[in-house]
């Protein structure tokens, strides 16, 4: 049996992530990389990511998606371009249409039918008509603050409120992860750019509300959600960010889903750098009230990054398997990790 | 669209605990209730729980179940009869024989692969012959100790090692089960119960231990259990069971996965009548070495009798929609709590 074959777009941190893991694993191989990054363009993918190549052929990192990504030149196109639907739909289009399967790191396509309901119908029928499948997937959303409590759920027989709790560390990320989340701004300066937009927060809270609501049969009559700063009372230094005392570490994200006007599905995300210095320690925590009541804890948090890595080539042959449309994580079966041969996570039909 | 029709075989703590669950949800009725305890052959199903019939028809528990389960007529059996294989596979087969949906609550048909691989092959062509899916499921096996497992590891980019430990109360727990576990016993006679096999412990390992290797693509070489008396050295006493200072309060089941000689998961279930008062503090714990470490801990333990009920009637639209034959876990979506009609859960084929 062939090698199941992988064309990753986009070369950031996330698609050179999933190369350096594909790499690593059994019957699996990256026929192409389209990435329009000027430093990248034009070397080979193992030069860029400071793997030796051996016995394997180059892989060229080509700006041109369509020299790139050719009809049924691959079986999955890993697509880390995006955050939001609209913004990615040309390119998920572009790559359905060459009878390719797709997924997406783009937050809101881990929940299309969220904010975008028509361009989530108008990519499962691309799907459907190119014989193909579509998930959008990543560790948030995608797991911790929607699957994972989905999946709480199954032992419970009757739900009545949902916390999910994600307090994590910005320290390890980069400069553009500082400017997006606000770090070392006063507050005042965090609030224009909340006000203005410039400010990114968390994307993806209206997706794991939908999903968890839509998963056990709730149906949301309003969601709503709020960013505010997290100010620092002592002086903050993470390897990329520097908050001083009185300014901003981080941003605290947080959400509502009502159901018959009441909040059924609370979202808290707080998100800074070094919190430990304030004596808040990282988690993933889900609370839900019912029966029987559960109270789940992940110290410290799973990784953003990595997770979300893990998460898109995990579900690779999930996808393969899948009926063809569009498909989020409720649909297909839970996550694992790739252990063995991937060819072997291959259902024959 | 007319109401999901579900027959009950076994209508003990299991079979009327679903019963009653399955009574407050919309869009699903119970047509049928087989059973041959004396105390409730011939009873009114309403009156054997305790609820008011109202409008309803009455349905009369009958000990043959051939009268109860005729050629489709209801959309899904559940089955809470057994907890081995062997012993279920008569009924199974006669159930799917009548072209109806079955979930088993027998643990090991959690994962019959494991330790009948050739009665779940069989099941799995008897499905597909008569166009209908069976799955058998249950808080441990079917989700704690597996699935949960299974779940967590889908964010990671690499596994070396599992550890799942459940760490419950048997207080709760009628005589039965005070026996089967050997609670109150001397030291002595719980090891002989151990060596002529009438004391049960926890029925699963060897389904978990399987099922998690073969969703994440490890090949297991050797399996191992044990099952150790945890003597008390306090006088302990539950509702129905009593351990007096030197005796046994409970068991210590634990197993062991190989994968090339090396033990790579790791199950730790210990069970007994109060174990605050030794400072034992119930739980479900899942430690994944690998990348990233994922540490979970649920405080306190999912309660065991309501997590299978519920387990096995959220399972039921999910049997409804996969495609015929014998189905564990790692094939289907992930469970859910039921909250809305649960017709609407059913997809259109």
């Amino acid at each position: 049996m062939e090698n199941i074959k992988i064309v990753i777009w986009g070369f950031g941190a996330m698609g050179s992530g999933m190369a350096k893991v594909l790499l690593k694993k059994k019957g699996v191989e990256i026929v192409g990389v389209c990435d329009r990054n000027k430093a990248r363009v034009g070397k080979d993918m193992y030069e860029v990511l400071g793997i030796e190549r051996g016995e394997r052929k180059p892989v060229i990192i080509n700006p041109n998606i369509e020299e790139v990504l050719t009809e049924g030149c691959c079986d999955v196109c890993l697509c880390a371009t995006d955050s939001f639907t609209k913004e990615a739909f040309p390119r998920l289009k572009f790559a359905l249409e060459k009878k390719v399967n797709v997924i997406s790191t783009a937050e809101e396509m881990a929940y299309p039918q969220a904010q975008n309901p028509e361009l989530a119908a108008e990519l499962d029928k691309i799907a459907k008509e190119n014989g193909v499948t579509i998930l959008g997937t990543g560790i948030n959303p995608g797991l911790i603050m929607d699957l994972l409590v989905v999946c709480l759920t199954g032992c419970m027989t009757d739900v009545e409120y949902i916390q999910a709790k994600r307090v994590n560390s910005l320290s390890p990320f980069g400069p553009a992860v500082m400017e997006e989340q606000g770090v070392g701004l006063t507050v005042e300066e965090f609030n224009k750019g909340v006000e203005n937009g410039t400010l990114s927060g968390h994307v993806g809270f209206a997706e794991s509300v939908k999903m968890i609501a839509d998963a056990i049969g709730w149906k949301i009559d309003k969601f709503e959600q709020q960013m505010a700063p997290i100010v620092t009372s002592v002086d903050r230094k993470s390897k990329y960010g520097f908050a001083a005392a009185g300014n901003v570490a981080g941003v605290n994200m947080t959400g509502q889903g009502y159901v018959n006007g009441e909040v059924k599905i609370d979202m808290i995300h707080p998100q800074q750098i070094e919190p430990e210095m304030e004596g808040t320690y990282t988690g993933d925590y889900i609370t839900i009230k019912g029966t029987p009541e559960v109270n789940m804890s992940i110290k410290p948090e799973v990784d953003g990054g990595l997770g979300t890595i893990a998460m898109c080539v995990n579900m690779i042959p999930h996808v393969i398997n899948a009926e063809p449309g569009l498909k989020t994580m409720i649909d297909l079966p839970v996550p694992r990790a790739i252990m063995g041969d991937m060819r072997e996570f291959i259902k024959r039909k």
